[in-house]
């Protein structure tokens, strides 16, 4: 049969909404050729603009619509981003189809029977997300059956594989190129803006590119928008690292890792951080982004990721240097201290407050964020062969204190473009109290960084939250333990209901003793 | 501070989107008083119409517009079901805040990491979904972890028990009510009507209430509909069954388990179909209707739900027995023939043909429908203690053979109230034929029952497949396997594809002689 004369065109418009990473297509309920209901239950319908079926048919979630003025009987409504990746002209024909599930969803139902997976099944399903085959349900069985019976780690090489296989892969032909990454949860953690100037200060080459917060009051693309332009084009960004040895700017637009970018658009909401998901996605990333040598950065605390060094944290280690070794990547992991905020601020001004008073070596600069920016530092420099083991540290702290690395930071920000807007603290302030005298005993980091970002960070640049009581310090009644910063009323208003709720620090009556900053465990 | 001059109102619409039981808002990207990229990337907001957090805030995924014809920068909109369930206004005041997680989430975290789970936490985890607390994401997280490590019986249980406290349970007052359940996946398989109208002609008590379709092609609701009236509020449907002693009418009206309804719509689109979740959907759902005994279906084959009768089949009866006992409901389970569809038609006219010409005694009615009819029949009447054990097949062939089982269809859809549309067969047809001489070794139920839906049922009643080979007849080449059935073009194209990739049949060169139809392993 011919399937020209058999199936019927639709007129594509585009529906100005923005359904955040999830395709979704409108179509009218008495639509003139389609029987809507009958796709809606089935979730997922085939947008393809050939007709052929060949090309890559777009697959979308059906909404069902009853206004016509949002979409006509004889028109396929698409969402902002399934309209982009479709590429065709509004009101050109499409053509629709039942969408067949991905084949590789069988793999997932081999997954939650327990199965262990092999490297062809972990391309398939890499390669169906991809290609916006997987809806979120589909993507959210698939992270939760990796998380569950877990991943045995031949399973995370061959999930790493299928990762880098999907997406670009930069080669910066040098043989020494470094990048650092902290597994992330701890707020105030502006570690890499300080790193990246002395490393770069040094010489070696650092291409790290930032992220933005998805959930936290800030990344550090955040915070380095504050004083620069962060959003380049790729070749632009290629030539800042290659004149300046380093970069601070936003890596998203490099597309070096799509399904990952996809992927966390369902961790996330569901909190989800297997160690599996989390070293794939972190090597793939940065084998993309052409490293040779990476450093990851452990927090421990009991509230940070991963709660303790000989038990999670070894694993967590032993997997990294397992899989890095296998994919060619010479990987140092180090375990720090994660009981609770780095530095002062949380939020995008008052971080950049605290990495300025730490670059220009300012006597009240937070001495936990310079303290474990050197050591972090220190540990990049001796992936240098010239570099004597066991002096990194001491280098990058000559680095630091000669203001070479602040030099390199004014470099990079200058070829980077300034930031023309000045950002300032928020106009709201609400300072909260200690109840009563006692000596801190533990800060919540998940918690503080709940209350920054419900205070408008880092949307609101001068959002957020600025720690005056750290670990270990002791405290009057009425004594302020923390400022909140807000710039929108509603903002202000949520971020002081949740402070009042729970305040996030513990005080003890004895002095606890243990709050001094240890760099690593 | 005082939340009422905080808190700024906006103003809700309802935008005319059906977005299939998941509450989705609407918010225009330049909001005048919220900042809408914050909310989106946490996925879900508040509603709340109170505007003191008090009563049932609605949650809602968060869509961003950019045209002001469909929202307002001032407005919220909501889609359908969303605005539905918040039962205002359109213009009334509406407040949004950021979604807390559902504390009950964090056993979802717990069971991922393998945890058993007390009855508390089924208890809040449901209470949970049956607010519409949970994403979709969130629900298929809690499915797949319970499927992956699988649920204890004990787990069964309480999540069953929990089903049961969450919505409404009806009291018959009498000591004797029955139902029957077929686990499903067997297309044609529509044993129901018959079954009904025999046991309701004993006289024993069968309020049993059916499902339309959500992925098959047809539910019993959808063919009796041909019919009779099947949507019938509550409290006539409870007339009817005191009168008729039962009734063949959807039950979805009937709001006695609204979680499995909700769960249904993740499980169905991921495919998923754990005996913990399953046994624990029918079980609370017979409860709630007020059974007091149960007869369950489980159909046995290659490409039915459950492969083999002394592996999965086994474990699936002990723990319908098990937990049903525990709840004090007296079941009993059959291991039925599901090698291949059951009866001709499959599709919601083709089926009411097969159902009548089993009323009727005609001579040509197909025989596997009949029998299987009778067998389950006859095991329900022998719950009536004045039946004597081993002759309930026999009692149920004399009220069939004797049309009195006809009569009472007759009554209770008179009752229900006569169709007032006449349903004929699809106009569109074609024949799929043998593409080679031999005997028909397999049919694959999921297949052909694919391609009944894609041809349209059971949203077009006359849409379907006609099955004129079953199991171990003999074919020449060219002699019609099955015909197709469609309303739409588009629709007879979809089947006629599927179809002509993969027909659903297995020919075989010998004889199989292995066709007949075994009611029971």
């Amino acid at each position: 049969m011919n399937k020209e004369t058999t199936r019927i065109p639709l007129s594509v418009r585009r529906i100005a909404i923005d359904t955040y990473r999830e395709n979704v297509a409108y179509m009218h309920r008495a639509c003139s050729f389609y029987h809507t209901e009958g796709f809606q239950a089935l979730s997922k319908i085939e947008v393809d603009a050939s007709g052929n079926g060949n090309g890559n048919p777009l697959l979308a979630v059906l909404n069902i619509v009853d206004d016509e003025t949002i979409i006509g009987p004889d028109e396929l409504g698409l969402s902002e981003q399934a309209f982009e990746q479709l590429g065709i002209e509004d009101g050109a024909r499409v053509f629709i189809n039942h969408a067949q599930p991905p084949n590789s969803l069988q793999s997932i139902h081999r997954k939650i029977a327990g199965a262990r997976l092999n490297g062809q099944e972990y391309k398939r399903i890499i390669k169906d997300i991809g290609q916006n085959r997987y809806s979120k349900i589909e993507i959210a069985a698939f992270l939760v059956a990796c998380a569950e019976t877990g991943l045995e780690r031949e399973e995370v090489l061959h999930l790493t594989q299928a990762m880098l296989e999907n997406g670009d892969r930069l080669n910066w032909g040098e043989e020494l190129v470094v990048d650092k990454h902290c597994i992330g949860g701890i707020p105030g953690n502006r570690t890499t803006p300080l790193i990246v100037s002395i490393v770069a200060a040094h010489g070696i080459l650092i291409p790290k590119t930032s992220s933005r917060a998805i959930t936290s009051p800030a990344g550090t693309a955040d915070t380095m928008e504050v004083a620069t332009r962060v959003e380049l084009d790729p070749d632009r960004l290629r030539e800042i690292v290659k004149n300046q040895r380093g970069c601070l700017a936003w890596g998203g637009t490099a597309h070096l890792a799509p399904v990952d970018d996809i992927l966390i658009t369902v961790e996330r909401p569901l909190a989800l951080d297997s160690p599996g998901q989390m070293v794939s996605s972190i090597l793939s990333k940065k084998l993309a982004a052409g490293s040779t040598h990476l450093l990851i950065d452990i927090p421990i605390g009991p509230s940070a990721k991963v709660k303790s060094h000989l038990g999670d944290g070894l694993r967590l280690r032993k997997l990294f240097e397992f899989v890095a070794d296998q994919v060619g990547l010479h990987l140092e992991v180090v375990i720090t201290d994660g009981r609770q905020p780095v530095g002062r601020g949380i939020g995008p001004v008052l971080e950049m407050r605290d990495i300025m008073q730490v670059l220009e070596c300012q006597p009240d600069a937070p001495s936990d964020l310079r303290e474990k920016s050197l050591q972090l530092a220190g540990r990049i420099l001796e992936f240098d062969p010239d570099v004597r083991g066991g002096m990194g540290y001491q280098l990058a702290r000559d680095i630091l204190d000669s203001r070479r690395a602040l030099t390199k930071f004014q470099h990079i920000i200058s070829e980077q473009g300034p930031q023309e807007q000045t950002f300032t603290l928020g106009k709201h302030l609400h300072e909260v109290c200690a109840p009563k005298k006692g000596s801190i005993s533990a800060i919540d980091n998940l918690h503080i960084a709940r209350i920054a970002r419900l205070a408008g960070a880092p949307m609101d640049k001068g959002a957020g939250v600025d720690l005056h009581k750290k670990l270990g310090d002791t405290v009057e009644e009425g004594e302020p333990l923390y400022s909140i910063y807000a710039e929108f009323p509603s903002d202000f208003h949520f971020a002081i209901q949740s402070a009042s709720e729970d305040m996030g620090y513990t005080l003890s009556d004895q002095k606890a003793g243990q709050g001094d900053y240890q760099w690593q465990y």
